[in-house]
């Protein structure tokens, strides 16, 4: 098969803003471009880049697609998220063992729980 | 930072056709759990799974987040996924270098143009 998974792409309104944001929150590498795009480079290399492109409309529904983050320590993370502006999201996720969050335009996404046992 | 991208997600009204038409399409490994729910492993160490989870809801608006992916043959490649299944997508991308497909439940994805010069 001749395709490879280059990029994961991020509709957004405001792409200098919200790809600087997700850029601090995963301590990822930013550059950005003269209209305002941001490209994030995970630091495992290999990984696909993820841009933050402008499109001129808000979201309007639960995404289709979102990322999952595995934490170090689940409440850390999260506390750390939500201090830098994430908010908590219901998807109907319940009880779940992950923590529903959402950035500053809307994207939900989940931090799991932590692999290594708490106690 | 204590985070680490573990898996992209898809939403889908019928995961077990949709996951597999994904690991058809790309060449990855799939494997399917008691539910339906399948988990696609790209070939490249280190990337993102992608999961392919139940939900009632289909999709309604095109999608904020969605795939690139690099062509060895954009031409090849394109016609390979018309012919199982993808069909083309206008979002506004008029004349761009990329083509604009959807997977069997209308998301959204992009091939690009090849890197090497085709000519």
């Amino acid at each position: 098969m001749g395709l490879r998974w280059e990029a994961l792409i991020v509709n957004s309104v405001d792409p200098s803003r919200l790809g600087r944001w997700w850029a601090e929150s995963l301590g990822w590498d930013a550059s950005e471009d003269e209209e305002g795009d941001v490209f994030l480079t995970p630091p495992d290399s290999g990984m696909p880049e993820v841009q933050f492109l402008a499109v001129p409309d808000g979201k309007k529904a639960i995404n289709r697609l979102h990322l999952d983050f595995r934490p170090d320590d689940q409440i850390i993370e999260v506390s750390r998220l939500l201090e830098l502006g994430a908010v908590h999201a219901d998807v109907g996720q319940d009880t779940a063992s992950w923590v529903v969050l959402a950035d500053p335009e809307g994207n939900e996404f989940c931090v799991l729980e932590s692999r290594a046992p708490m106690g």
